[in-house]
């Protein structure tokens, strides 16, 4: 199948797959129309776009169902094709028998986020803004579904087409000189580039920057939770889950994904890491030296180093906390100390441990919100809705080859390398720029990225 | 909740659960319209019935999808109030965002069943017609398919409606000499009526008759397979599944829930049940004396007698059969030998066998058509487009009930008894055939039945 062909029409179920009330099926392409009216009751082509009708859907003299067919003609669909949705009973059995018929009468079954890439190949979106469907679709948190819609909307596409405008011009000033190499001209303003690599330069890094936070917020905030075995650590995560269900409405019908240790607060997910090796041991701290358990512990983000207070003096507890401030050292991680069961013992005894970590009782859930507080505030502010995110490692490595490029443009702009060696600097780093946004694209490229999609959509 | 009450908007999610491309969220009532305007970017009210329009969804300033909402207005829609379909993208968080929504503006999560509910209450189907909808989604072969279908569409409702009305016009007629008791008239044909209560008591009898194919038709027709350990009977089983592989198209993106050893086989739910316990035993037929696997046997509606032929001389393979066919001895099963690994011995053999069994061989597929349009012909042809089956127990039960009051009215009619109480055995038959329909419910009847529905239908 040569996926890029958009000669013929593609068929998908693009609800959610198994039983349910109602399935939608989508047919996108140019004979969508006619191949949907060889199996439907009424005619379609002479209806008007954005129209519902309701009808039977036959397969010989079998009745398959009681269907709502709705049309979005060529131009304005999401594909830019012609697009039938045909809304039919739920069953598996009307679902295969539909596709069926359909596949009988001339369409062929979608691959992977087909009717995306078409959307993208008739320019009804540029490669990022399809790329953010997929993100859209699997966001369970807040904070994955903004950054997905704001790509999705263009906000993305937006600061890349910016970068790449101004980069265009000069490159093409600086082409023209070659036509009159012979007479020593400068159109470009040689410093006016230097500052406009300068700033793109910057631009680049601030979304290079991004990644880190985009990735946490796509993937979960990885969290360790370690202390001594009866620190109240499987309290305090079953405490943090219940705080997470009377946040999340819990409506009939829809169903999340249950992913065991995953919990979302505050609109971020996090993901809490296994560290088994650590809880089977007597005293936390002191067997640090078991290297499995610390190989967990270096993948987190977040570490919540559990302290009972009913078991540890508080000059014990300083000391455990520096030791493993000094035994993890790792800059990218946050440490926070908690002090748990802290309505088991006087608080006037660990007046030293005053702003040095977070006292709850992990069971009688107090502090609990002054802990949820600061787990969202490890990943900070993810943004007025106008601020881009880089969630996407094919945007992000393609980004770091922008920076070289823009480097070398720089390095050239110093050396006053001749005009034709800047320009090749120039087009190297558009020519990355429009790998993210789809003016460069291979079918290689476009292949990896919709393989990863689902069908249907 | 009283789910009578139809004064409010409902809303449910209408697809399957889960992620998928997208999701149909559907609300239902006065305020639907003005509901969903409340979140979405473009007014409602002033558009046509089954028109499509695309906007945007927020919450407050969060931009939570850009969707398709599509407007179904009163009458014409399948609830016979105003309905707004929401076509979102199918991530969790966007769905339960957006039902949250609706029900923040107003609207309540629907119940089971509770739009199909209101289709009954806005006489847009009756009873049966509603119950038909459940059975249709979960169909799951070509036989419940149909069944349901035709229910669906109405054909059951039509017979029971027939039948209603010959009798209603008799019952008023009778009714109707009341009124005139002391001049001793008969306005109803006593001959007549006789014979409409007959002809009634036909109908409802056959209808009886058609619960054991129907029964079978929606809960799958159970098969055992017996036969000593190396009969081929788990080689049997696979070379089926292969068969039902092969006929079921694979269509991505469609999944059946699987359920181990159900097979469907040209349009009919087979299901072969476990007779584990006749599997352990050395010798099958000696070991029938197992109370459990005899149960299992018991529940069986066919049971495939496997013999194996490289193992057994034709005269013990007659007396297997004939041992059987005494132990089961039950008129509402069919019995089936098989004889299996026809291709491994010389069948001159076994020409005594002919004709009383099927000779196969599993392991190389030969002779599998031949079983399988013999397990099809077990139930029988399932029928015409129009012929009714009744497949709901509900029915049965009621039709039972019917069946017993017509018996009154003949003795009633035999023995003369005056027109009072006649009029009174002919209009309790009319109520147990309205409760088919659904011209006479009660709030407990129409819960019970709803809440095996599924949410949004």
């Amino acid at each position: 199948m040569n996926f890029l062909n958009q000669d013929d029409t593609i068929c998908a179920l693009s609800t959610s797959a198994g039983m349910g009330a109602i399935a939608l099926i989508r047919l996108s392409g140019k004979n969508a129309l006619s191949i949907c009216e060889k199996i439907f009751s009424k005619p379609l082509q002479d209806k008007a776009t954005h129209t519902a009708h309701f009808g039977r859907i036959k397969s010989g003299e079998q009745l398959i169902d009681e269907v709502v067919v709705t049309l979005f003609k060529n131009p304005g669909s999401f594909t830019g094709e012609d697009i039938v949705e045909i809304a039919c009973h739920g069953s598996v059995y009307i679902q295969e028998q539909i596709l069926a018929l359909l596949i009988e009468n001339g369409a062929r079954m979608a691959g992977p986020g087909e009717f995306s890439l078409r959307a993208f190949m008739n320019a009804k979106m540029d490669l990022s803004q399809t790329e953010a469907i997929a993100d859209l679709i699997s966001a369970s948190s807040k904070a994955a579904h903004k950054v997905a819609m704001h790509q999705m909307r263009g906000g993305f596409s937006r600061e890349i087409g910016e970068l790449r405008e101004g980069l265009l011009s000069f490159a093409s000033l600086v082409e023209l000189e070659l036509d009159f190499s012979e007479e020593d001209v400068e159109f470009a303003d040689r410093k006016q580039l230097q500052d406009l690599v300068e700033q793109v330069k910057l631009k680049v890094s601030a979304l290079l920057q991004s990644f880190k936070l985009g990735n946490v917020i796509k993937n979960g905030v990885p969290v360790a939770i370690v202390g001594s075995p009866n620190a109240g650590k499987s309290t305090l995560l079953n405490t943090l889950l219940n705080e997470e269900k009377a946040i999340v409405s819990d409506i009939a019908g829809t169903t999340r994904d249950v992913i065991e240790d995953t919990i979302i607060l505050n609109g971020i997910e996090f993901r809490f890491i296994d560290t088994a090796g650590i809880r089977e041991t007597k005293d936390t701290i002191e067997s640090l030296g078991i290297e499995r358990a610390y190989a967990q512990i270096r993948k987190a983000a977040v570490i919540l180093l559990m302290i009972d207070l009913t078991e540890t003096p508080e000059k014990y507890v300083l000391k455990q906390i520096e030791q493993f401030s000094h035994n993890t050292n790792n800059e990218d991680q946050t440490l926070i100390p908690i002090f748990n069961k802290m309505d088991e013992v006087d608080l006037a005894d660990f007046k030293g441990l005053e702003g040095k970590g977070i006292f709850i009782s992990a069971r009688n859930k107090v502090n609990i919100d002054v802990l949820v507080d600061e787990l969202g505030a490890t990943i900070g502010d993810y943004g007025t809705e106008d601020q881009t995110i880089v969630t996407n490692a094919r945007h992000y490595d393609i980004l770091k080859k922008c920076e070289l490029s823009l480097v070398k443009v720089e390095e050239g702009l110093e050396s006053q390398i001749p005009g034709d060696l800047l320009a090749m600097d120039i087009r190297e780093t558009l020519y990355h720029l429009g790998e993210i946004t789809g003016q460069i694209t291979t079918d290689d490229l476009l292949g990896n990225i919709f393989a990863n999609f689902c069908i249907g959509k």
